[in-house]
């Protein structure tokens, strides 16, 4: 993100380093939260369906808040034992009350923390389906800007949700991953061919290092392309997640970017 | 409830009538939902634990603001296929965890109908244990005071409950029940026993119109017992639930008490 | 379906009907189960993942017994919710563990109340997808083989379902609605368009007759398409389910087809 | 157990190892079930409602087979956040159908790899109660003996389950457990209180060879309690589970005793 602020005649560049965290359910743990809060600036916490229940949630939010890092709405689909990732076609009308279900339920949490939540991030399928979904899209933006207008979104550029989130006016934060590879038209790599996940903590660094330094980013047939992007995603599950986010936030130290959930 | 105003020498005498609404869930429907909203003056709403689903929420939302009820979260253990009557022995934590999360999710569609949440009563079983059990009365209460300190709990006179809400400094609303018959220490008749249910409308209307103007009420064995209430309940789903609230209505009203929610 | 006995000079016609049972879900009841249990000869019962619970399956299987109607596992998407009505993009393997684990605990309580499963036919979108998917057809065909090779399968004549269970060597039993029209190519009217739904019982009944005595219906654009059917299924849940199942046996009695569940 | 066979003139002793496996659930993974496969010789597998998946049981019945461990039903509450270690005041008739649905689900996995279900041993909450409750008891052993009167119930010796199946004239496998404390009477030692827990493997594997070898164990306030058992249980999810099991197989190994499944 190129928003940082000017400091005497030094350009201070910053960037918000996420992870989708919370996503333990009752006595089944997963992720890395406790190794992730330290090292990043924002978290898209589980709301309950695809994981999370209400003692991880407040759990959640309290190290959010210990550690300084925005707290922003995970909500997925209604489906646990397919945490989310399993394409689930209800009508945009199931989307936008179960997202709206999601948000006051965590957002109760954050109330109680005297937390103000952040942004709001679809997870797994509902994410994967609105990128190519306006009337998705949009149902997962209305639930937003009628519970509270001015939470930020985080999507893809290019995305149809990036686009639902600018029709609605509300603040799209411009979300890049860093354990992905990119096609040429911006769109990820998919998970299944060869390539699509970034899985050598020092080459996700330096990639990650380009797009947040120059904006730039090499796709996986060796182009060069431009991205600009507020928000860089590391999954806490992948293998090597916490390596991945800890390269990445070194390097990014190491040339002078910042690490900072995205300016409200 | 005595707490009426005067206009001119008249004392006006008004109550509140509540029911439990929005309990149906997906294609099932369950109670007299449309045909009660137009006779009560406040909803208790299915959370979606017990029963209730976002779509639920949605519409009771709307038919409460469209009928001017007064809105109720209406909480209960996360037990559908047993609707939230089977006694869950959870932790105190479990219970305020589990409202906060219910109540936070429910409100999400007050907020989004400009709709302000007025009350919360526990459901079934969770109702029914925090009767004597001062801790898990206090976990309920701890949620409420924790997420909106300004809300009312509806409560039995005499229970744990309405003595955790009072330890907080929560406004009580003291609530009886149209169906059921009395003990004479003031609490309800196990509804397996022989005359636990008021199945007559005549006759319950009768008793309440005796309840609210009078502060009297007979019991099972025949004594007459004083009780302050500022709420009627009558249940959506008991055989002749309709005809009891039909006649609860027209008895009070005859008696010219109005039927209006509890002051805020 | 035209494998009858022939007594004498006289050939016997005989027909299945069936219908989609044991929907309710704990205090949720739907469906008219008990109207249905005499006027029918097979029942494709809900196993628990789009509604049933252990308790309405007991019952249904105790009065499919005492109604001598064929007991048949009616297996769909774990989503109560949504009532197994939403397609769910899982894994061919998901479908086939699903239907399997659902198999087997319907058929204990066939064990339980010495009744022999007769056989399967998957619910709501799982069953549409199946129409047209082989993948998902051969998984379900994997599960029935899997647990009990003698079980019927219902499938739609043309189906990919009905091909699945032949390369299987599954005994197919071939479907027809009453309550739907048929396009030229023996699919079903989508429910949308108009026309889609047989809401008629005398129409529905004399579709039917043909049907069954001379394997013939007529479809939507007016031709008339040759069909051969072992079962007709009417939905449970369409507004007036009841008349057309009435009216559809009143006008196969009048006929001289006798309505049993399909030899075994 | 000392149901040991006489192979020339040396008496074979012999008992059964037992774990609770196949709680993963999802994406959800718990316990050491690879690590523990080889070291057993018996696993009660959950069924779906405390923990458990179709995919789940079939891998772990897959994994039973191959290390040829006798395979055991592992039925409890339908509470998954709770993972059935809450007790929940159903009625008996609830505990039977929902005992009796998980039988027939983790049996069909049993059917399709082509291995007999050799036990049932209830879970968490559910066998606690069980414990005490002469009701809830006959309701868990009404379900095996209606599903399959050939089964063995696992059951603590002076159990209400092990009178249960008595009565009922199951085969009953009694029960001690390595990493507990036992009371004079037999019970166990509340896990709250302080030395509940034997942590220390090397404790627990001579506590253990003692107890099978000469039917004795020291209870917690010291005296030395006469206990005839056929089968161990060690957790799975304990701190130092394995290095128990470990030990414990490692002590009977060298004590001479055989670790076998209990003998049909």
């Amino acid at each position: 993100m190129f928003a940082g602020s000017t400091r005497g005649a030094i350009e201070m560049v910053s960037i918000d380093l996420n992870s989708d965290l919370g996503e333990s359910f009752g006595v089944y743990r997963i992720g890395y939260d406790d190794e992730l809060f330290p090292l990043l600036s924002s978290a898209n916490v589980a709301c309950g369906f695809h994981g999370g229940d209400p003692r991880t949630v407040e759990r959640t939010v309290a190290a959010c808040k210990a550690n300084g890092l925005g707290f922003g709405a995970h909500p997925g689909f209604p489906d646990l034992v397919g945490f989310g990732r399993r394409p689930l076609f209800c009508t945009p009308d199931d989307i936008r009350t179960d997202t709206l279900y999601q948000l006051g339920a965590v957002d109760a949490f954050c109330r109680a923390a005297g937390v103000r939540m952040q942004h709001v991030k679809p997870h797994g399928a509902l994410t994967n389906m609105a990128q190519h979904d306006a009337a998705i899209s949009d149902a997962i933006v209305a639930a937003v800007n009628a519970f509270d207008s001015s939470l930020m979104l985080f999507a893809m550029p290019g995305s149809e949700l990036e686009r639902a989130g600018a029709r609605a006016g509300i603040r799209v934060a411009r979300e890049a991953f860093a354990d992905r590879a990119y096609n040429s038209d911006g769109s990820l790599v998919n998970r299944r061919l060869p390539g699509a996940m970034i899985t050598d903590p020092a080459v996700a660094a330096a990639r990650i290092v380009r797009l947040v330094t120059e904006g730039l980013i090499q796709t996986i047939d060796g182009q060069v392309l431009e991205l600009q992007v507020d928000t860089i995603c590391s999954h806490s599950d992948t293998p090597g997640a916490l390596e991945i986010v800890q390269a990445v936030r070194a390097g990014l130290t190491a040339a002078g970017v910042s690490i900072q959930a995205p300016v409200q």
